[in-house]
């Protein structure tokens, strides 16, 4: 095991019917600034029960915060809360809510000439204050609610950026599981597949004997697998909605990456489908993972057949036919959950492979992945395998 | 799954050499009191790091704070607190140290009539301020590294209790696996079965599907007996050191118990025999679990037999066999890093018998565990079947 520093503040209410608990949550006499997306919390109820459990306090709302989170739309939720001289935030949403109001928060007490430093130039300037923010989530997938990550989208560039700051974790976050009941059925399958490939990302690399963390991860995979299709299947099963919540908050706390390499080249490559192609987060990771998967099967062969024995029960075979046969498992359980794993499945041709090359290579990137070895040429080749 | 509250703010810092970061973790200025017990860490070298990492704080130093904690002693080190107007609490130690400078933390400032009140009269009074602790831990076992409890005995009557509050939960612990070179055999015995007694009083109940905490408790499982008899037959095997002591601190840092009925029968019997007879608490848990898991297989059948499997692949036989092999086999691994687990291994005669029967009804108590339901005449007949 590698050394490590684990420190996660986050308080978790966890449960149905805790939404009422945030009088006792949010600090007393708060200037809150509600923030939330395009108004599906107005349908499915949790918008009035967060109004009432909150009558009382002065509150300011901020929605529309889009999916991918646009820098241009955060930058007006800024100014809205400097000109209210809020001092609280209050997330409700999913993932794309919570990073959102994770920028807010720190672009409101930022003092350097230009918040857009805080995602562009994050290896020099860190985030050191930020306002303090509650969650109420809405969408089991990012982790976002008991982490301090946040990927925000500039539209006008095309670029996809993340920062991370211990000062953005949400001071709580209620997971309450029966707002699973009324998502749609793909974003139910998005969230499957989100909470999935971050375990992978944090797993599939390299062993360094570090039994806890292994079959932690190994545990949060095969819930996905076992509960996840009954969630898509019985949208009002409540178990299991609240065993897919609490995995996809325990697949990116920081808890399995705890003293492991960690990968995120699955991430990394396909942030850029989703800012060349507006591909949703979850898809992208599946069209990406196999390839990665399949070139990368040398370096992570130790890996790659611990999780096959292990989460797929494959046992049988050379090395390569257990690689092959667990690469077909995973691309056969996203498959099952509704997910395309190929680019041709999105319309999207070989001119992606230029497209993120060049940025790539603008970026100076020499290598991405544990070992820093995955190359834009590696890049190429794994789109490539991935076009149909 | 149950509802759930989960709130655990202790920044770990896990490894080799980690102890050198105590003076960017100690508050500059800090009137330190530094607390240890019997001297071991003068020998191994661990006070010598810390003393270097803390050149230039202004340090107090109480030491001989004996395992099982006393109060007697422990409100000396109060007394020696508030002379030197502490602000900052330093534990150097196993759980005992750790205990017993929650407890100091907490008594220190205390406004009712007698810091007694804190153990003695929990259910009405909670511990609502402690001066900050951080920790240096040397003994992997009780998981006090990560959580907020602690237990105390009070010498004169032989009353051992406990109590907990998040306001002493360390605001930091220092987990150094190279602490267990120099352990004794019988302590880092006692270390293994605390911590998988601990995982056991939260899993081993009944089920309420909750996949990810079985999961996870499973992995500790696996971990402690995969794990501990290395650490048992090569102390300088580091990683091995590593793997028992980040098991250890998993075990009760409130992540596998969170939404999962819990049980701590064997504990409350447990601290009896160590306050009656000066048992060492591991050995006491190994006496009176298998006493529990044989009265109790009815009504926690269902976890025994998926314990059985999952952890010791027993899958052949009625139930009744089962539980009898999975029981053999819990006592087996007791025995095998060399607990005994009758009590007459410990000349202990079947008078201890009146002795906690007695305690336990002049306490009132009626039933305890996981439902409520294991009586005082179970206990009699738990501490009967584990004679000899």
């Amino acid at each position: 095991m590698n050394n490590f520093e684990f420190y996660n503040p986050v308080k978790i209410c966890f449960g149905k019917g805790e939404i009422a608990k945030l009088s006792k949550l949010v600090p007393k006499g708060a200037n809150v600034m509600l923030t939330y997306g395009g108004g599906s919390i107005k349908k499915n109820g949790v918008y009035d029960q967060v109004i009432t459990a909150l009558k009382g306090y002065n509150i300011i709302e901020f929605n529309g915060i889009e999916a991918n989170p646009h820098y241009e739309t955060l930058m007006k939720g800024v100014a809205l809360a400097k000109a209210h001289k809020i001092d609280f935030l209050l997330a409700v949403g999913g993932g794309s809510v919570l990073d959102g109001t994770k920028f807010i928060a720190a672009a409101a007490l930022w003092e350097g000439s230009d918040p857009w430093e805080i995602l562009s130039r994050r290896s020099e300037f860190h985030v050191e204050k930020a306002l303090p923010i509650g969650t109420v989530l809405t969408l089991p997938a990012t982790g976002s609610e008991m982490n301090g990550n946040s990927v925000v989208t500039r539209w006008e560039t095309h670029d996809k950026l993340a920062f991370d700051s211990e000062h953005v974790m949400p001071v709580f976050s209620i997971l309450d599981p029966e707002v699973v009941f009324s998502l749609p059925q793909i974003q139910v399958a998005n969230g499957i597949v989100d909470a999935f490939a971050h375990v992978m990302e944090q797993y599939l690399t390299y062993p360094v004997n570090a039994p806890i963390q292994d079959r932690f991860a190994e545990s949060i995979l095969i819930t996905l697998i076992e509960e996840g299709p009954k969630v898509l299947a019985n949208r009002t099963d409540y178990e299991s909605a609240a065993n897919f919540m609490w995995a996809a908050t325990m697949a990116l706390n920081g808890l399995i990456g705890a003293g492991v390499p960690q990968d995120w080249a699955t991430h990394t490559i396909g942030h850029e489908l989703t800012a060349f192609h507006g591909i949703d987060h979850g898809q992208t990771l599946c069209i990406i993972l196999p390839g990665i998967m399949n070139l990368k099967r040398e370096t992570k062969k130790e890996k790659i057949l611990q999780y096959g024995e292990r989460v797929w029960k494959i046992t049988e075979g050379s090395t390569n036919e257990r690689i092959d046969a667990t690469i077909k498992k995973t691309v056969g359980f996203f498959e099952s959950v509704g997910i395309k794993t190929k680019l041709a499945d999105y319309g999207v041709g070989s001119d992606i492979i230029v497209k993120v090359v060049d940025r790539f290579t603008k970026r100076g990137i020499k290598g991405i992945g544990e070992r820093g070895d995955l190359t834009i040429a590696d890049v190429a080749e794994i789109l490539e395998l991935q076009l149909k």
